[in-house]
């Protein structure tokens, strides 16, 4: 095979954008999502003209201003028209699976330069028809009908998970701990100030024994991604970054009918499959961004994604092993946590940061020396994991 | 190129299921998906071993049942964990957009044999939470909040058509008539009787000129693919039938931003790529399924398909120039009118039309001597257009 055929068959990021999360009162849904694709376009210098196929990644608009269809109304109010445009929705996860079927839809020839787009606008919004719509990721027959919330689930899973491992109070906080003290480096974060162990520790109880910071927030924001066949980036300006895996895979809906709620089987399965893509093990990984959005996520991921044993991911993360001046960074953004958690957004915004990251470009965030990166987008309770890898050349 | 890696480039269709469309009281929406799903496999002779990528599409289960995040779902009643799985909406076109999905999934080396199966459930909706749900695929803010329906939006593009190409309410009623004429011969279809003119002129007004009968029905249903490689058809049973394109457009949201409203824009930018990558013209087509959810749909689609000059849409419907005998028929189905709309379902059930026709296994249906038909699934007031081509051969 020829070097340029060999190119051909790769798919690069050559463009990202993305507005600072949080509360964005004065804005709406298009124009949020509309920044983030501008701020790609300029960083990509390629133009609207250039794009040739769109993907939305969005969870609840349609519940929370009664508007579906938003793959439309992205090539519409971005002036992309008659673009072919795609909403996917995989809860939480949808921003990871529409960077994965951006990916494909190059690797499969039918499409060349591919903007991939994912926004959420929760603020204003009632915190209980918030609650209510998230469930909808979940098992709403088998889990909603009982009354279960996100976080009730996810503290069915942490209460199990700490009896069986002995992890502590202490370390279920220190993932927060870690995201935050990183999240004060990044200009698009929601929260830019530290936090402590006792700070966690003291903060009220959403569902036992999960607490306020052990829980991502509720935000505002968009992040876009330009994808683009390999063999065409010394057309546009600035460094490729390479999607050098896309893998996705699932589990069922509600916890119950899972064998061990402690584990994320789809987690497992998916890094599993683009390890043996690539040939390569979890030490080669040199930076992550892993799906934080309550602390017990974090601690469950890190070993499904074979990055500690099971069982010590909460005194790994405690212990400093995955701080931003270790062997492998988890969460240098700041994560769900703190960088925030604009639902159809997230997925294209840890991205985004390994791209960063890997063009060398992070600022005062900059970890040294990474070649390759991971990105794992979860949704519902593990129901969907996406694990997206990246490489500098 | 070799005979082989041609075929490897190719995709096939080499399985279909559908329930039959209608009201399904006593069965839940996952039901009805496995119904689908298990008659697809039983025609293809494929294992859920052999599947290795899902896509779903459904339009509205987040609003009518509160329940997102329907791709984990399908994945895990279908007993296919833990596979990709991912659902994709659209709109009315979701199902020719998750078809399309499916298509490039294979297309890009990513899956080797992958099921579509698409699904909706809204007979036990109240009628105006229907019509509610089914505004959030127009435009929301410009359309939904000074109160228009679905009905209503496509009641101006018909008054404005009718004014313009001084088509009668006669040939408005035409495309209803051919398909309920058709539908008798179909046992999936929900109305299996003959309607004629004169009961649609007497049938109710819901907008005006739109009366009942020149709108497609609410109905329950569900229908599934298989796709698969090229190379690997000989693996399993029956006659595979090939995709050989699928394109897909968008056009603005709203209808008062378009210079035209009595065109489909989307639809003539998806057919023109279409035929100019198999390098056709519309006379190559020789059987087509058009999205007819109401009359005045096909009437413009089957000019913007460049099967007829601009204006005479209705004229030609009613001279029969698209019947069941004719050169190029129309909805053999019985199209949404008559087959029924499960909105999720449709793109699909008329990709599996398509695929008994090219079999030759459509019985009192079949259309003799058929090689090439066209799909076209439109999503809001034309807002998306998915355009897919199959091939016997």
């Amino acid at each position: 095979m020829t070097e340029e055929s060999n190119a051909k068959e790769r798919v690069a990021i050559i463009g990202i954008g993305q507005t600072a999360f949080g509360e964005q009162w004065d804005r709406s849904i298009r124009r949020i999502t509309l920044t983030a694709a501008t701020a790609c376009l300029a960083d990509s210098g390629v133009s609207g003209d250039d794009i040739d196929g769109l993907y939305v990644s969005n969870t609840s608009t349609s519940s929370f201003i009664q508007q579906e269809h938003q793959a439309a109304m992205a090539a519409d109010s971005g002036g992309l028209l008659p673009i072919a445009s795609t909403e996917v929705e995989a809860a939480c996860a949808s921003g990871g699976v529409a960077v994965r079927h951006g990916y494909m839809a190059v690797k499969s020839g039918e499409h060349k330069v591919v903007m991939v787009v994912g926004c959420e606008k929760m603020s204003d919004i009632s915190e209980a028809a918030i609650a209510d719509t998230l469930m909808s990721a979940a098992d709403r027959e088998w889990e909603g009908q009982i009354g279960a919330t996100f976080p009730a689930l996810f503290a069915l899973l942490a209460c199990r998970y700490m009896h069986r491992y002995g992890t502590t109070e202490e370390q279920l906080a220190a993932p927060a701990v870690k995201a935050h003290a990183n999240a004060v480096d990044n200009p698009y974060a929601q929260f830019r100030f530290k936090i402590n162990t006792e700070a966690v520790l003291r903060s009220p109880m959403v569902a036992d024994p999960l607490r306020v910071l052990n829980c991502a927030p509720i935000s505002d924001g968009a992040a876009a991604l330009i994808l683009c066949r390999g063999d065409m980036v010394d057309k546009f300006e600035g460094d490729p970054i390479w999607i050098d895996a896309s893998t996705q895979a699932s589990d069922t809906l509600a916890l119950h009918d899972r064998p061990h709620i402690t584990r994320f089987r789809a987690v497992t399965s998916a890094a599993k499959k683009a390890y043996q893509k690539l040939n390569i093990t979890p030490k080669d990984i040199d930076i992550a961004e892993i799906h934080d959005s309550f602390s017990i996520s974090e601690i469950i991921s890190v070993e499904d994604l074979g990055f500690v044993e099971k069982g010590k991911g909460g005194s790994a993360i405690a212990e400093g092993q995955f701080d931003k001046k270790s062997q492998l960074p988890v969460n240098v953004s700041g994560g769900l946590k703190a960088k925030g958690h604009p639902v159809g957004a997230t997925g294209i915004a840890q991205i985004a940061e390994l791209v960063e990251q890997l063009r060398g470009t992070a600022g005062k965030r900059q970890v040294k020396g990474v070649k390759r990166g991971l990105a794992l987008n979860l949704g519902g309770t593990g129901s969907t994991a996406v694990v997206n890898i990246l490489n500098r050349s």
